[in-house]
C-alpha cells in the first residue's frame, strides 16, 4: 500500500467488485478457495496434491496470479485440470477486478471448487478480497517462528494455515510449538494443519477438513 | 502497486526524496547497503553475521524496516548496534520518505556503513530507491530454484544475491545448478554468494566483496 488515504478507496471499489464476483460464483454454485503465502512456500505444491486427491469427485479449476510466467498455470494444466494465468506484472497481489475480468474468458460454470492461487506476498493480498469461500495460507516452517507477529494480518484473514515443509523442520531449528503460539495468537481461531507436501504427512487432514467445508456450504445453500 | 497511472508520480516523487537522501549520506560519507528478501529468508541473521565481521572495523547502523514489531531491531540492538525500527503498518515496502523522516531521530553523521533492511516482500521494494549505494537480496535456497524467473526485477535490481539457507540444500531437493542458471538468466551482471548463517559457510566471502565495495566507494569519492 502505498497512501492509506487513496488506499481507502482502492478497497472500497475492490470490495464491490469482490461482491458482485461472489454472486457470479454463488449463482454457478462454485466454492471458492484463495491461496496465500509468501514466495516460495509451496502453494503450487499443495494445489497439486489437493488436486489430485480431490478431482476424482469435484470438477476443479484454478486461477493463478504471478507477476511475469505461466509456470505455475503449466503444472496445474499437466494435471488435466482447467487453469487460468492472470499475470499481474508489478502488481503484488490479486484484486477483485483482475479475477471479474479472468471471469470473462475463464467460465467456471461447470466447476464444483475453483481455486485462486495469489501472488506470493505476506502483505497486501491478504485486503484485497476477490469474492472467494474461504481463505487459506501456507507458510513454510523454515521461514521461521517469528513471522506470525511480523506479518499478522495475513494469519489473521486465513481461516486455515497449512505449515508446509515439516519435513525440513529437523533440520531448520525451528520450534513448531513456538510456531503454533504464534499462529493462535494473532488468530485464535485459525485452524493449523502441519503438512509436506513432499512425504504427503498431514496432507489428508487438510483435505478432510476442505472437504467438510464444502460440503457445510453446499448444506447451507440447500437449507438458505 | 494498485493502479500503474498513480504509481508513475508516486514513483517519480520518491526518487526526488531519495536523491535528498543520497545527498544526505554522501555528506557524511555514510555508504548505505538496503537489503531486501522475501519474509523469512534470513536478512537480519545476514545482518548479524555480518554486524559481528565488521563492527570492530566500522561504525556500523540500522534502519529496520517491518510491518508491525521492534522484533528485528532488538535484535541487532542486542549486538550494541544503533538499530531504528520504522513500522510501516499496512505498507509493503520502505520508500524515500520514511527513510528521510527516520534521518530526523536516527542521527548517522558518526557512522561508515548503514543497512536498511526492507520489509519481507520480493515485488515492491525493487521499485522504491531510498538514496542506497548498493542494493543486495537475500534468498532462501528453499524457496525453490524458479523463483528469479518468477520474482525477475528484485533479481535484476539487486547487484548482490545471497543465496541463504545452503545448509539445508541436501533435504530441500533443489539444485544450485539450476537457482545460479535462473539467477543469471534475469540478471548476468548479479554477484552470487551461496552462505549459510547457521554454520557461516561463504560469509567470508561476502564480507570481503562488501568491504571491496566499500573501499572502492571511498577511493572513487576522493579522487572525485
Amino acid at each position: 500500500m502505498h497512501q492509506v488515504v487513496a488506499n481507502t478507496d482502492i478497497l472500497e471499489a475492490n470490495e464491490r467488485m469482490a461482491g458482485r464476483n461472489r454472486e457470479h460464483f454463488k449463482e454457478r454454485g462454485v466454492y471458492v478457495v484463495n491461496l496465500m503465502s509468501a514466495p516460495g512456500a509451496g502453494k503450487t505444491s499443495v494445489l497439486e496434491e489437493t488436486i489430485r486427491r480431490l478431482k476424482n469427485d469435484y470438477s476443479l479449476g484454478v486461477i493463478e496470479g504471478d507477476l511475469m510466467t505461466t509456470i505455475d498455470a503449466d503444472r496445474i494444466s499437466a494435471l488435466g485440470i482447467p487453469a487460468y494465468q492472470i499475470t499481474t506484472g508489478m502488481v503484488c497481489h490479486l484484486d477483485a477486478r483482475m479475477v471479474h475480468n479472468a471471469l470473462h474468458s475463464f467460465k467456471v460454470d461447470a466447476l464444483d471448487l475453483l481455486f485462486i492461487e495469489n501472488v506470493g506476498n505476506l502483505v497486501c493480498p491478504a485486503e484485497f478480497y476477490m469474492g472467494e469461500d474461504l481463505r487459506v495460507m501456507v507458510y513454510s516452517v523454515v521461514e521461521g517462528a517469528d513471522k506470525p507477529k511480523k506479518y499478522p494480518i495475513m494469519f489473521h484473514e486465513s481461516e486455515a494455515v497449512l505449515l508446509n515443509k515439516i519435513d525440513l523442520m529437523p533440520y531448520a531449528g525451528i520450534s513448531m510449538d513456538e510456531l503454533c503460539r504464534n499462529v493462535l495468537e494473532v488468530s485464535p481461531e485459525t485452524v493449523i494443519f502441519p503438512i509436506s507436501c513432499r512425504t504427503g504427512e498431514g496432507v489428508e487432514e487438510w483435505i478432510n477438513w476442505l472437504k467438510q467445508r464444502i460440503a457445510s456450504s453446499r448444506a447451507e445453500e440447500r437449507s438458505g
